[in-house]
């Protein structure tokens, strides 16, 4: 069974074709700025090399296209036909309390993910021209949903709701959802798998840590809180987000700036965060290269930006009434050892103890604690894609 | 030693005289109204009988004299002269990060205050038309600020400062300050008096649960972090504050209804958490009574608030990398039996373990956990009129 995943942006679409009895990637790519000038398709080959297509793509339609071309080229193809791809997955980013799993797309998942447009204003109508592309190309090709909010839907109210007026949930839907579902979901699952333990029954906390970054408590295999919430600005500091913040700062920035809500929002979601502190760069490596030469503001910028994730980490572990593993995925989480030697500085109270060598791993599945540490820490690289393409051949299998 | 405690608020001035060899109340009270039709002093007698007196005030200056009046009246006094009163202790909200402890008021201290103004600007202008009042009444007499956030002055950089542009930081001083440090700083000190053990060496999570609420991480005495912000909206679900809360859900609900920042100010600060969930009240002992008849919105709105105080005690105890003590304190601290065993309820992994039937005490000292619980778990109902007339004892001492 082949399965191609599309996660498409306002200017972009990215791809990956999966071979679902190896798990093995086909082909990957991604088309980049769409409607814009200088617009191309960037794959990569087989043996790694990256290839650019330039060629003037005014919309999703012709993006989708393009991709269909690729994938039945003589040069670059992987099918002889689009006929042997049984399904195309949909990375979606807000579900709403609409949709707590993945669906196959059908004109009410259609109509119900327009509803919430207005939840996630910059990606959901995106994602949906993807759906609509594909529709018009392949209109009998199934098509499955899979929502990064979803994965959160079992959190209790106590933990979703915000202290407000209760009339704004009512009314506006406003409510923590949490996103990175499809990636928390993913390694609280793969690590279960991995260590070959049953998810009933641990507790597991979750840091995905990107440029945007998440904490989510998972137990039972089910997530009971998790740090983003109406929007993806809250909880951590990220690259460029300045995740918590006191409400009644803001109010004092608007008056004291003159700034519109939406200024506000700008303010925060693209030069708050370690861009903010640090000021030279958004980039955890660059941020860490300037902490190695001992830079005081890049070190405190470092401090906050741990500080933050160990807080939540013990958080959750209140919440849930202790923790069994810690799992660490996403760009810095797998790959920057001090990040997770940093933040597990504080935590020998729980017995975690993590083993410097061992630590030392980067983007690979491993424990990165010691033997005896009460506590096991891990990384598991996340694979959203591959998640999404599992949810996709599972759909599949069940409709036929 | 004769202390006079003064805690003035734009329409109302609370006073509390102390025998500072005894520590004993000798007279307190308040006047309500100033400058709004209905005036008046109401204080309580020796044999804890409240009497009213009705009269027209129309600004501190005629409050301040009022109180004193009544302090060398023939029926309700404690002193014979004035000249008796050695010193008045102030409380003062705001001292920004000029004041880390109390200080003895000369004009560049009022200067201070005056800058701190734009931080607190609902209190600070009040307290210093108190501390204006008894300077032009009694220009002789020695006072003393006690400042709210001075107690938080010892957080780390990491903690207090937020992921914003760190020019905002520079310009406006936008940076966590913490409040209610009177109290956790009295609580912190009293605990280890209580228990017989040295603040040195020990970790202690205060939590100040009232109206307003928050919850300070002291380590070795010092304070470490704490949930209020730059304003007391920060934090824990208070009685009509929202406590945290999503930055991208301020913006959203601004658009959605077409708020000013200072409408989202009264909406977050007066309409929110406790009153906002509930409904009903924002009173936690109706909100109780409501638990008890099983009223669905009740039990959310309890199970929200509590739950929020786990997570900072969780959060607290990572950041200190364990802790020692947790204090109860405030008017639900320090009486709400089920706030108590509530918030505890999660914090087993942590060795934590409540005794139900100690834990019925209600507004006295004592330790509300069992003999073998790793964690103790204490009420100390707080007295910040007393923290403040030992500091005003204090200063005077050493300046003598």
């Amino acid at each position: 069974m082949k399965i191609l995943v599309l996660n498409c942006g306002s200017s972009s679409i990215k791809y990956k074709v999966f071979e679902m009895t190896t798990k093995q990637v086909l082909a990957q790519g991604g088309i980049e700025k769409i409607g814009l000038p200088g617009s191309f398709l960037k794959l990569t080959l087989p043996n790694g090399e990256k290839k650019i297509i330039e060629r003037d793509i005014q919309e999703h339609d012709a993006g989708v296209q393009f991709i269909f071309e690729i994938l039945t080229s003589p040069e670059y193809g992987i099918v002889k036909s689009l006929h042997e791809i049984n399904a195309v997955g949909h990375r979606v980013l807000h579900g709403g309390s609409k949709f707590s799993a993945s669906v196959l797309i059908d004109q009410d998942v259609i109509n119900a993910i327009e509803e919430c447009c207005d939840l996630g204003p910059l990606h959901n109508p995106a994602n949906l021209k993807g759906i609509y592309a594909v529709q018009k190309l392949l209109p009998e090709l199934p098509q499955i949903a899979v929502f990064d909010t979803a994965f959160h839907q079992t959190m209790p109210d106590y933990a979703y709701l915000y202290a407000l007026p209760y009339s704004y949930y009512e009314k506006y839907g406003i409510r923590r959802y949490g996103f990175h579902g499809t990636s928390h979901r993913y390694v609280s699952k793969r690590v279960c798998e991995y260590l070959n333990i049953p998810q009933e029954g641990t507790r597991i906390i979750t840091c995905h840590i990107g440029n945007g970054a998440s904490v989510a408590a998972i137990k039972d295999g089910k997530c009971i809180d998790t740090s983003m919430g109406l929007t993806p600005l809250e909880g951590l500091m990220m690259g460029t987000r300045s995740g918590d913040i006191d409400a009644g700062a803001l109010t004092y920035i608007m008056k004291k700036e003159g700034l519109s809500a939406d200024e506000l929002s700008t303010l925060l979601n693209k030069k708050s965060g370690v861009l903010g502190i640090f000021e030279k760069s958004s980039d955890m490596r660059e941020l860490e290269d300037a902490v190695a030469r001992k830079e005081e503001r890049a070190i405190l910028c470092e401090n906050m930006y741990f500080y933050r994730i160990t807080k939540y980490i013990g958080a959750y572990t209140a919440a849930m009434n202790g923790v069994d593993l810690i799992v660490f995925t996403g760009g810095v989480g797998e790959n920057q050892t001090t990040a997770r030697s940093g933040v597990c500085k504080t935590l020998g109270y729980l017995g975690v103890k993590i083993d410097m060598e061992k630590n030392k791993v980067r983007g690979k599945e491993a424990i990165v604690s010691t033997d005896d540490s009460k506590v096991k820490v891990l990384v598991i690289p996340t694979d959203e894609e591959l998640m999404i393409a599992m949810d996709t051949a599972d759909i599949l299998k069940n409709r036929q």
